[in-house]
């Protein structure tokens, strides 16, 4: 599928609508051919909202029927194949396709056992986790009682649902969806923005491995050029931050110890709201240092 | 040996205080032979100074003997059996005899080659360092010419000497052998100390394992009953001090993001005088924290 | 009045003893007639706690009268000659003998509108409060009703009283009357303590003048070699505690802009426990600071 | 005189550009003359630098008339009359019309006794300065010699030049003249931007009167609505910025001591650069702060 402007949609023949919104529920074309009779929409939040109040509406059987249409997650037997394209791209975001062993079988004694207890597949907006937030939410989730789970798995319907519109409909109203994980490193030794410092994120993990997910420069600001994370949720998760703090001070002749009394500082912190502005700055000397929340 | 008084040491035979100190210097009690001439001594350091003008006088063959004696840096074929107790000791301190395959081939290449060299074995004050700091130490000499490497080796077994008459020697005026590694915790959030907080300290190793070298609980005034490392010298290296700040905040019930935005919170840092002392504080709220070189 | 061990008070007649402790409680040596009774004292702390004792168990009428015989705060009339040695002490201690015209009429309008009121002088144990504290304490209690403010009197006459044995009788057990005020300066530029700062601790006022109470310059440990308060109640008040930062940079040579960002950098806190240990320190570089309360 | 556009200046006769810029150095048209030959002008920046290649090409003997018609600073005989309504306003912009007598008379005798030694008028850009900074501008230029004075003094009339070509001429390559003042109140002990803070900046001064330049609540973001000081140079000098923040805690309910231990905090720092960026943020819980020069 391709883009389409919010013009388009509410201009074209029905039957393009829903060729062009078929799969922003999984497998579910129906719910845009009920939406496309709310047209025009003044804006993607209102075409959004129409597309969830179809969800609303629906009997009960037939959102149960929504949800079961849902792949497992990480389910290898179904890799490429069996799953929607836009399935198969989120689990990638996430890295469910680069599974460690242990990973996978813990992520496959979750599917198993939330399936055999609810009749339905486990579902979560994976573009907003990590793998360990997603083990997390499940155990969580799996002592629920089902209408609870049916109202989370809904929930979670609609969240993927938002991120597929928002990749799909161009327009100013911009669905709130994004998120931004972003630094600062300010130098208190010589009270000025540190440029060139050399800063590392890393998403952690308890199960598998934790693997470095953006590196970037500081710049004269002390900032870096792009977020650290920015266009899409910021993952449920924990997270470690490294900066390269002595190479910088030694690079500006400030005497340090040897060894360095710091060298790599790591600020180690977890995301809890993947639409929010995370900011995490550094205020650093070679002798002291400091972070907080910021936004 | 056993610890005697700087009284008793003044008052015996020549050959009872050459048997007392005889192993300060590692296989040479003609060391303490000489010294034994300037007794009485007012105080150990006194003692130890007399032992050291006897180093420095002897004639250069001599002084190179006494380098040579020492042993080789965690050579298993002479564990236990040919080592002097003292030797044996000090090298297990910094985990000599438990070297992973790489360390040791790391250690044995840094033996091999020094020697080839110099025509004496590297010597190094172990007690003083770490399994990485060694590796770099050695990086650094074994580029030097013979005339240091000798000044270096003495001033080693000088340090070496100091600890053991520091153990043998009862007294009230201790040599600074000794150093001092605190930490501290402040609670910002409600202005008081932190009690009950999990603290652990690590030892980083580049080569080797990490290991976990201390652990503590945090008392009514933030503060660990004794210090994480006391008694003896605070080896050069890298280490990582973990605080477990969310359940503490938990614990108090403090409203915490899900997951909590500071769960355990890491402080990497580096010694690098083994006598100083280091104050490692934390203070922290369950969004903020700063650290800083205390003494 | 001298100073007196416990031994001897607790070896020397009835009269003698009412003669050392009778002004402990302002002209009521009957008190201290009554608690001789109890002799031996253990301790310091058994001594006070048995004089309380003789305050609690006296009849409504004689706690009244107790009440009564203090004399008015800063009572130009009443100075020098018609107060005790010790309410002269204590009242000057807090400065009522220095009031600017607007201080003293507000405590003149203090001392009547309280008196009109409940029939028996305001009392208030000088030595823990300053000018604006007491102000501000009599605003509090002048609302109350008569019971409240004959149990408020009674308390802050132990207060005074315990200020009194603690000046009065030498021994081990002290009473738990003082307080201290600490600074410390860290120096995070260099990752040192700052020797050589000058420090200035000033009480504030609202009504009257601030005053300067403490000058110290911080020693090698970047502490005063005395505490800014100590020995005695740190008075309950506002305070601001000043660091000349910037002359103690330049005479490091560190680079500053002119002006410097930072010159003598200002402090202002409270106390609100007179007895408990209140650490201010700073952490500073010529282009940040912080502070926490410490204790 | 009225704004122009570039475009407008550019197209004019000569005698509408020397009426528009004939006082952009005081009482001196003939440099907007000589600069209109250089006319058409691709920027306000290309516009500037000719003038100032007027005056640098200058023969000396015009370049000190230049000098010897600007006015003395704070003369209240030509006050209103005589002095160019540019002059006016830029005096008063720092409050040269509202000295304190003792300030007067400092400004007087700085006048007079720079006039003697020179023969000229003691010039400076006063929208850059405070009035204490004028007097430590004028200690520190009085033991200068001639030649050193003349080139400050036409420094100083190009600064002074180029806030007035910023005002009078529209364009989008504004001059770099103008700095910011702002600042931020992070409230780490719930992780959040404190909103509704009371801000209160107040301009230092020595000799005279201290006097509030702006105040300000906190918005939503913890940041000010508009700069403290924006648009304009951040005039060299002292200031105190104050932070209500007790009142914000406790209208949040957070535990406070009584009183509390901080409530309105001072910032005090100095201003060097009034054409930069100066942020000083605050960091603050109800036990904690912390501050930095920021950008």
């Amino acid at each position: 599928m391709t883009e389409k402007t919010l013009a388009e949609l509410n201009a074209c023949g029905k039957e393009d609508f829903v060729a062009a919104l078929g799969n922003i529920f999984e497998y579910s074309p129906w719910i845009a051919e009920e939406a496309a009779a709310s047209r025009p929409f003044s804006g993607i939040r209102q075409l959004f909202a129409a597309m969830c109040k179809v969800v609303e509406d629906a009997a009960p059987g037939r959102r149960l029927a929504l949800i079961k249409v849902h792949p497992d997650l990480a389910d290898k037997t179904k890799r490429g194949d069996l799953l929607t394209a836009e399935s198969n791209a989120e689990q990638n975001s996430v890295g469910l396709d680069r599974l460690s062993e242990a990973e996978y079988a813990a992520f496959d004694r979750v599917n198993t056992a939330y399936k055999e207890k609810f009749g339905f597949p486990y579902i979560v907006c994976a573009r907003r986790q990590t793998r360990d937030s997603i083990l997390r939410d499940f155990e969580r989730r799996l002592p629920s009682d089902p209408t609870t789970e049916v109202a989370n798995s809904i929930a979670e319907i609609l969240r993927i649902a938002a991120l597929r519109v928002d990749l799909l409909v161009d327009g100013d109203d911009r669905l709130r969806v994004h998120g931004r994980l972003s630094t600062h490193v300010l130098d208190t030794h010589s009270g000025r923005p540190a440029a060139g410092i050399a800063v590392e994120l890393t998403e952690l993990s308890d199960l598998g491995a934790s693997r470095v997910i953006a590196r970037a420069i500081t710049n004269q600001d002390g900032r870096t050029d792009v977020p650290l994370i920015g266009g899409r949720p910021v993952p449920i998760g924990r997270y470690e931050l490294t900066f390269s703090t002595a190479s910088y001070f030694a690079a500006k002749s400030v005497p340090l110890s040897d060894p360095p009394f710091l060298d790599v500082i790591p600020l180690r912190f977890s995301v809890s709201d993947p639409e929010g502005h995370l900011h995490v700055p550094l205020l650093v000397t070679p002798w002291s240092y400091a972070t907080y929340r910021g936004s």
